[in-house]
């Protein structure tokens, strides 16, 4: 049984996606994909949704290169950043403090078994809607955007790494995270592992890569408050020239349903939705699934897309 | 700025609803509404929707009158139990320990400051399906039924309060629950306030009722996956003869998507619907409405319906 | 019995409105309501839905007034538009031909008994999309738009009369239109009835004004392709500050689901979406409507705002 | 150009399938996909949607194969209906006339090119709904089915041929049917053609079959007032074990929103929504897909898949 959730990490804040072709990927993030600018600082675009209460909730860093740089977790409060600073470093995986940038306030570095960059933090940025941009219900960050697509939210992240029994071992202990459902190969490795660090039912995937490359980025999605919203979306996509690489559909796993698409640079990016499903028991018990199973494909039969399986940034031995 | 959540109770579990018309009101949630049925004890009938992962979600208790007998809320491990335990004992509002139910195990049981009757517990019965009932995808705790109305879980119930200002002192102080919204009148009292322990928005919201009646019941509410689904609802609704009081519409307040129509017996359920809004900002700051701008009515203009402000169960007076 | 369907008549084509703001109400069709520009001409800006297959369906002409200038519909064939003319002729409505404008060929002007005025043609100018708003599908006139509302086609208009009986009894003779619904009064007089020339179930509407007004205009509706679009484009209007008068409900007539609003001129402008409905029986009897049936409200009980009586363009007296 | 609309056949009217499976085929039809019985009559089964106005839209007869048996367009009168019969006749395609069935009277029997069975009728039988299912609005035929899925009317029926030149040269003479889209080989022969005789974009397709076999039946289809009904069937088929065989998802072709199942006895079955798409313009020219412009897929990207193109009923060389 899985232990009481520990609560220190309060949820997914944000993710800094590199670029090698920065205005495009500006251009699709907000022209397309709906996000708005926050503010500018050196390299960095800061974005986010608009009802993501912090000042952004991805960083777009112009780079030789392509992936993901960092994610960070917000803490629940001071305290609870000092516990996980405590649990990340006995664990031997800690880099260090850093000042923090222009969305929040001194943030802890640590790499996951695989190399991949996360942060937490508890100081953080609100969002201050210019005047504009207020909402004309106070209960919302930023008034919602006249846009096709118009995500609500970050909502995951998705990674790929050569040991996910590794990372399944390593997130509990470092955050408190939750595994909700794993994928479990025939010689009993696990081949995919989802985390939650709070209702939601995954916050972080990470999935086998089928290269040897360590650190590499599968994914970055937005929720949207209806499914119907993806269905129009994929006319947006197909309309600005967009790659739709697979979907909509909905995954058998997590049941979310999903429509994953390129931008630019070549980043991988989706937009879900998951209804109303929360994971509320606090036992809940992690849903294993087989290879077997897998291969009846995602919830409605659709086959899953080969790419998804090869493609990931930055490119594999680039 | 509220304290940092306590995180000892996981979710609002179930709630038991009195009926006169039992026969009436369990066609309505099993046949039109869309529960179903787990098991029968004396006079209840246990039902819960097709993702509720406890035994039940409703408990429906033929008896004399209407309303709500008692809402249960489940602990996140046996020590939050007790800790709450203290908490509500230290507060004066303890009635003492019951065997439990049907449905789950020993349980503590309080009253709020205007007289509703709660419970907590931890050990709880997990809902078993029986062969014609599994899902095809085993994440899911049910089938998903084949009924034009199919609620995934429980989301939250409304309860009328003469004193909302005992209410919101009392309930971060018994369960660790956070205020999210409220509605605050010129005099400075409070006309509403919501309620959640968890990322949902609310999973109890008081309104002050406008007899000096206490303890009555304002409605139930299960969670849809999509709002679209909601407007089908309504045609069911419709179809069969069913009182609809007000919606399709949304809210300002919490911005659900929003149904009310009343069980044979009168006690007014609601569909919702949220999108995909969470709270995860671990120092969410109270909303607060002025009456001014609860004059605009609901988020698009409609009216609050004046039965809306009088029906409650039982009836004031009754 | 009606008679067979004369089909003389193909479809409404389009509608000339005119706005004393006349900016305030191209912002509001164009940004907003999510038409786009064909072109203009002395007063007036061409304006058409993405999928509208003409160089127009909605004519804005700047005017020291508002309401409707002319509604015009599209013949069947150049025999079939000669045959409304004597038609019409016979029947001592017509005005007389005039060369047509940016958008069409030459056009036959009459007056319906409230006097109204209205356009038949058979030539006309289709829409060339620019390179950049070719759409990706070529079976589409042009790109879906990036913006939150998108309406497809422009889909009916709905006008006030005082002798709803004589309309009653003109659109048959005059463009073989068929009687889809109607609102028969206790003294057995007409409240209200819709026309259709096609399979869509109504293109005009007729309802009775509270003023002795002639002439008045009460709104024009363009479809959405689903109605969750409907519910999306209410947050739209309410962040932008337009009117939302009433909606979004579900008529009882007709069952198209609604949404109306005012645009900056006070012209009111609904969205619509009748689902898969649509009028195939080649003897469609109408189906009549009492006034006891009509105080139940819309389909799910939305009581009919009073501003929808009384309020429409111009302003009665004006 | 093609000939003005000739509006002679008013909307096909019903398909006759055959199973070797009656009993699951019709526990298929009634309890999942949300058809329902009007009467039986020897080995056939009367099936309707809730808002077809005739005594059934499907006729499923018992037989020791499946397929097609015949489909059938109701004539706007019996003028139309002479005329059509004339002109079928001057074809040599006509059977003759048979006295009809439980669902309408006297029809006159042709067959198309490639073998498959057609009937035109004028006279009909209107469904007339027991008191149980008497509709809350009267302007529907029956009341909305309290069921997830619940198709409004039958939409149109797709048929596999080896010459579709032929076809397509056949049905303007015979029906006046206007060709709306159809793929163009690179030899210049047709590999698929879509017709109507009304607004709607097709009432019947035919596509180029792989097997020399004739007379196939590739699948029937009704339609649904929005696309998320769609995709909650899509949830009810995989809870029932219904074979789902692609989709949810967009057609380039007439960008119908689809999903493909098999019922248990091998047809092909369809469920869509068109949004607001109709063709309205009299004069509308058909839209010609190259095989190159087909290699893109469906409109989102989904391959074609193989069965597609492979399955029909009966089986081929059956």
């Amino acid at each position: 049984m899985q232990a009481e959730p520990a609560h220190d990490i309060a949820h997914l804040g944000h993710v800094e996606i590199l670029t090698d072709r920065p205005e495009e990927s500006l251009d699709f993030f907000t022209r397309v994909y709906g996000l708005s600018e926050s503010g500018r600082e050196g390299d960095s675009v800061y974005l986010r949704a608009f009802d993501d209460y912090e000042y952004h909730s991805l960083k777009l860093t112009a780079a030789k290169t392509t992936g993901m740089r960092h994610a960070a977790y917000r803490a629940a409060s001071p305290d609870a950043l000092q516990r996980r600073v405590n649990a990340i470093e006995a664990l031997g995986a800690g880099i260090g403090w850093s000042d923090g940038d222009a969305g929040h306030g001194p943030t802890y570095q640590f790499h996951d078994p695989d190399g991949h960059v996360f942060e937490i933090y508890y100081e953080t940025r609100r969002y201050e809607p210019p005047p504009e941009e207020r909402p004309a219900l106070k209960n919302q960050a930023q008034r919602t955007p006249n846009r096709a697509i118009a995500p609500r939210r970050l909502d995951h992240i998705n990674l790929l790494a050569v040991d996910v029994d590794a990372i399944r071992d390593f997130f509990p202990k470092a955050l408190g995270s939750r595994v909700t459902e794993m994928i479990q190969l025939d010689d009993g490795t696990l081949g995919g592992c989802w985390f939650t660090c709070n209702n939601k039912s995954y916050d972080v995937a990470y999935t086998r890569g089928a290269t040897g490359t360590r650190g590499r980025f599968h994914h970055v999605t937005y929720a949207v408050d209806q499914r119907e919203q993806i269905l129009r979306a994929a006319d947006v996509f197909l309309e600005n020239g967009v790659h739709i690489e697979t979907g909509p559909h909905k995954h058998a796993i997590q049941q979310t349903f999903f429509l994953y698409v390129w931008e630019p640079a070549g980043n991988r990016v989706e937009l879900a939705n998951a209804g109303a499903w929360l994971i509320l028991a606090p036992d809940w018990e992690p849903v294993v699934w087989t290879l077997e199973e897998r291969k009846k494909g995602q919830a409605w039969g659709l086959k899953t897309i080969e790419s998804f399986h090869t493609h990931g940034t930055p490119p594999a031995g680039g």
